[in-house]
């Protein structure tokens, strides 16, 4: 029997509330509200490409809370594996955002404590989503909460892995959530389960005490792990407005590594959620033609590189245009500088 | 010496977050970023009138904390005494608003669990504050906020009563932070100290058990506790968007009580804060003219019923407009329908 | 076999474009941009109070198609039947709308011709339609969008008839659109199908040439044809921000008549779409407690009511909220004047 | 020869900033821009049910300045005879207007001293002027602008009469610019060469002293000065919400008065303009049909009751859409309550 | 006798759509409403810098059509030959337009068939027009709209060469309204009546066949057809933000080319219609000048360079600003960085 | 006795009214609302760094001097000081801001003249003054708004100085209010009394007659006038959003220059009032730390650097974001690309 699913993706889902245009937090009168959260980006990301998703998380049964779940429909990820905090305690968290331009960051505020995902249970899910998906992702975000939704992560990674779901991981390491020692001891009780590792070689070198060039990181954890395919992304940050992005995948059962060309100069508008978009560029690849890391290269390269120019988490292209941009960073020769 | 403050208010600040025109909820791209809070409100109105009035709460050294400081500025009310909260904890309150028309009431979601205010300590607070203000105000929603507030409160209570300033307290029952009884309980350890007092019909005979009509009420509460001014307010609720309103003051002392025509078919656009903006009149009727009750009525019924065709908690009208609204009031005669 | 739909809807889906706030549409810079269409609305309806709704459509695969899909799922209607036109031709119909004020009526301008829907056939859908859905709805809008789409609602009516469906249609009657005259001569072809039927008294009259009050006209649709259950709504309309709503059903079957109190002094904020809520709240209560008839008129009522109160086409209110309301309009007693 | 315009008028362009939706002036980020001035209202609203128009001001020769430029235009005005103001001391008089709500009242900022308009001069326009317009039309504001103003206008008046202009004088009355007794003495200079005379009950006795009923008041201005036809409008403010208008024509030629029924319980959007809006329809019924008093009756009425329902100064209502409201108006039996 | 226009152009006029600041429009709330299409586009931009300019096209009699024509009279141009389209099948034609950002391109959606102006005749035009005017403009896209408009095209240009008319033609080539082949065809039909004549380099070749560099490719076209002057721009795309622009004239009769020094690394805002701000910026220099080719080549290159910098279609800058471009673009010592 | 405040600065408060986004003034429905002006731009930096300021001007006692008074205390500035204009020719100075994209550059439209503050007078503001501040700033625009401001100016200068207040001036030179040798006899009245000097190196040269490099130039004011310290800046503007900046400051006393790298490539997005953040850094440095010229340096180039990238004329950061810049620039390591 089918698997309904492609992908089911473990993450807190986020209300992101931003000023408008250059506006600052510290003034003006509005914000736009969106939401947002790694692995929600990633799962809608899979789910504009083509795939069926759904997101598992919990959130609060509110006005706020009904705004997320709407969302999460009108970016193409079903809600059918919510759960609902009726609690008092109930509430969803909150990032706020504003932009940079040289020499001044962008900024990020964090409101995400004690959100009814931190108090996510497996309980909180129908058993039946086990069966029902090709692949599981979350990433180290969703170990960092808190223990309880630690606790329930590492649990259904185990569950799910057991009904023949691959694994897929993020290490997505957040230095306000928790210190590399914890990401690290936590991170390697979970590798024995994960099939598609993606870990930037900053963290690799950082967090896990990693050594050498990126290629020999990568071989590094798939010594160690049995992991099948990982990923590694970089982004040169010549200014808030200006980026360039590349990364390196491996196969690790045919130990073969797969580079392009990076996107240079990349003329960014909104750079969260870029990394997200990477992540579901190469799970696309893989999970849409059985674990093709050259076109998981492509998808993963062209998706985080124009994730850069919308505004918001969520990547919002599709295939077609996701292809036309492969197409024109492939080729050389003439072609359009607008669709019409 | 000359005491520099007329009013400091104790209360949390918030952040309100609505949608712009008639837009829902669980919908929309856009909330408008206000700040607001019982007591703030109140400090702010008497503010507007010329009074001098500062604000005693604890806020986020973040972004969002610092548009909140910048706004209270903004809106008169001096933040020379705001603690700061740099904990990872730290985090500002926050409460969705949207409109009603007829037959769909407003909507309040709240999401201020866990604020920097609800961990709030004497210890927060300058020794000088004490000294500084000829009357201190705060509501029964500090003293529902938790154990931290409730202690701190009513301790903060007794040192301003020790220092010769006036205790002005507003009942403001929320059912959602406490029941009935919890709030008589705790409400009736701090009326001893209370010289002005606010409070609604429908609390005094449901909340206090108090039996006959509200100038009955009143002399009951005068006859158990040293209260100086009482105030009573009546809105009647046509529809969301008319309402009318009137109040009783008693002076305790005096035993008079003070009355006046209501305002009637008010065109309600947004009725959060009318409530506070009584308060704000009352206090100003009677800080201003040495207890002046009349005069506290006036202001009082005529800066709640201005303040509801003002979007935002907060009154912004300045004693010229207010004075004018009264005049119109009072007035049967000619009086024209525009200001130029 | 469980059905997977309650409720599976043809119907056109329009672009609806606004100006915001009171502004005109000979004159501004800005349009809201939203979806809507009669039978969407319906769909959207019973889809918020909980039942499982789809959209039978077709669509230009643009980004302008592909906003109204991603706002189909947000407004809790699956696009899973959609179909999708690919040719030049394909275009997606526009209405443009601006808000009334004594003596200044709304306004409507359409531009819906040439429309991909007008070219609408069965075989733009999946066959496995037919058996998957408890009811099927549609209007006399579709019906006259032009010959193709007329004789595809006809077979499709009668292929879901077919297939145990109950069929809902709604008159809908549009002089912009067709003739009173060609109406009934189409509508009269499908009525022996139609199980539940909505049809204003003024239609009633003057298009189907009835006599008689609004029962004996329900009486006589019900003895010429097999229909189970008929409703008839009445808007009074006092000024174009101010409408009182009321209804009738008839249950034919039992030969009984269901009224109750009306909704009074309605503050109208956007009347569009609270037709279509009617239906929407009594097909929710039709199909969700087996062809009860009272509680398809109190949420027919009640919804109906509401929707005028919420901007767009869509009603965008859930079960709790319908029932709040209704609750608060049976009651004659205490009620708070907000949620929270 | 034809004459190429119907109406030219005379008058001050004025910048109208206005806080979007409720918001105050003392507060928020955001204003509207517009134009307007009590001629230009006329002469828009003329030009709207379509005759010919221009308009006679002068204005800087900046960003500003020709935004106005640009906005006559929209608005349907010749901007042929508009003299530039190239010096330094340049400029566009600026009002700001708030919306009110009971108690609380509209509000009007001037800062309309120094411009440009008040330094106009005939030399400013080009001679043929005089020539080309069957109406020539100005109000008391034009004349309480200043000296100059004041002096070029009589000027003028005196120029078009001689070439068989009908001139046209609304008197509007302003306190904030000059006193009752100034602004008696000079219209009392002009009053010989007007043909259409426009002033409310409460000027005529206030101003000029006249005493009786309205019927009476515009007899005796009749028997003083040689005016041909004279109106006379009255507007109840039930709240700054709600308004009803009427409207008393006097043709004194044949010494007939005109009356209708009034509007009732307009639904106030934005007031202003709404007098001139009466001017405009009354001239249109004037000057379109030969002195017709019954239609100058109808369209001032109508026009001015629509007004109110329109943002901005201006009415933004064409011939088609006015007739539809005088239907409306004189029609008791029914009528659709939606345009489409 | 003086001929009132110096420039009457034949086009589209075409509702504008697009998503304000960086959004997408398979998202968001808002459209930003415009009007444009490229005959307009030259037509505003010459008559911005101060000659007499109408438009020739047909629009529908809605609130839309008003729109549209009362913004042409805004932007400048004259609405005096508008035809209006009264039937119902009456239809502005629409166009969205959503910006790039590297990697991502901007995207246009059309919905333009089947509007009214592809049903323009002849006769919907006073035959005055065709002495009227000392210069005729239309473009490729008039020609590919369909049938009818395509035939009256070539009777219009005909008749207004007869008349003495200089006639002005951009190919504009669209591949998705025809064909090279069907374009070349057509045209080649048009160029006997053709004085002045903007065709791309690559459509030069493409279409055209010519070949050689752009120099000799206009001299063969200059061969074949009595051109008086031709003129071809080339844009460089570095990214969606960032573009260079410069161009060539020839004057067939004197056989001399013009060429300058382009503009590089404009901070393209908007590139649409900056084509069409060439064509403006050439006829102003031909036109105002007696066919100076120097001066055209300067305020051709000027103000397309510009327009890239302006939202909308249109170029919306003035005589004096563009000359002030001019002189920055030739001047290599100081100057100002801000005008004030 | 602590003076409480460390700086007061005398100037003009102005409206600052521009179009949102990238549009023109000459359209558009919509200016943004901010205040501004030179010297509260200099006195906002100071107290966002943490320091207290005050600022001294005249502004009308309307809703839109209400707004400004507003306003500067939401930017930290102290409102205890403002002199109210309460008569007929009260108002407040406008000016006009559109943004540039190369090549067309930003503008200023002003709407200045006969404000309140061109009629400021030493009796306007509280003898208390002198005695209250640390430093008392003002520049070149306040002498040249016109001569009683210009007379008020020169005393105030005088009584600061008596009072021990370090004086602080800045050039500024605006041609558009006075001729460079107006500027230059007027400056050269107040810099005898002048301890903190502001010159740009073009002004020194053009205006003063300096002669040689930078360092020369001002080594020659020091040699002519006691000036402790003076700073110039100099700005290289690329294109309307790209600009480099850097400085030199001159400690006169010890006769040593402190320059460093300054910040290459400033993503511009408001460069309005970026000179003024210069000095708002350089007095933050000197007074913070008793005249320290390095620190003057690096907190006057960050300031100006990044207000660059902030929209409205205040620089809206607070010590540690300065800080965090400043840190950036001088680190040639690892820095994180958001702060987070």
């Amino acid at each position: 029997m089918e698997k309904p699913f492609d992908l089911l993706a473990l993450g807190e889902i986020l209300l992101r509330l931003s000023p408008p245009g250059e506006e600052r937090l510290v003034r003006g009168n509005l914000l736009e509200k969106q939401i947002g959260g790694a692995e929600l980006n990633v799962a809608s990301g899979v789910s504009l490409l083509g795939l069926e998703t759904g997101m598992l998380s919990k959130i609060p049964e509110t006005s706020i809370g009904l705004f997320a779940q709407n969302s999460l429909r009108f970016c193409g990820v079903s809600d059918a594996y919510l759960a609902y905090d009726k609690s008092e305690e109930a509430r969803l968290g909150i990032y706020y955002y504003e932009k940079g331009a040289y020499p001044r960051k962008p900024g990020v505020v964090y409101d995400r404590k004690h959100t009814s995902m931190t108090r996510v249970e497996c309980s909180d899910f129908d058993p039946a989503i086990y069966k029902s998906t090709k692949c599981f992702h979350t990433s180290g975000i969703t170990l960092a909460l808190g223990e309880a939704s630690r606790n329930t992560t590492i649990e259904l990674i185990k569950r799910f892995k057991a009904q023949g779901a691959l694994i897929s991981f993020d290490v997505n390491f957040r230095g306000n959530l928790w210190t590399g020692e914890e990401a690290k001891k936590c991170i390697e009780q979970i590798l024995p389960y994960v099939d598609i590792f993606f870990c930037s070689e900053d963290t690799a070198r950082l967090t896990f005490g990693k050594e050498g060039d990126v290629r020999a990181m990568m071989k590094s954890f798939a010594k160690d792990y049995p992991i099948s395919v990982m990923a590694s992304t970089k982004r040169v940050v010549h200014s808030p407005k200006k980026h360039s992005f590349s990364s390196v995948i491996y196969d690790a059962k045919a130990d073969v590594y797969y580079e392009e060309e990076g996107y240079h100069n990349i003329e960014v508008i909104d750079r969260i959620g870029s990394g997200d978009a990477y992540v579901a560029g190469a799970l696309y690849g893989l999970l849409s033609e059985n674990g093709n890391c050259q076109k998981a290269l492509k998808y993963g390269n062209a998706y985080s590189a124009v994730k850069n120019t919308i505004p918001g988490d969520m990547p919002s292209l599709n295939l077609e245009e996701i292809e036309d941009i492969i197409k024109d960073h492939e080729n050389t020769g003439y072609h359009s500088e607008m669709k019409r």
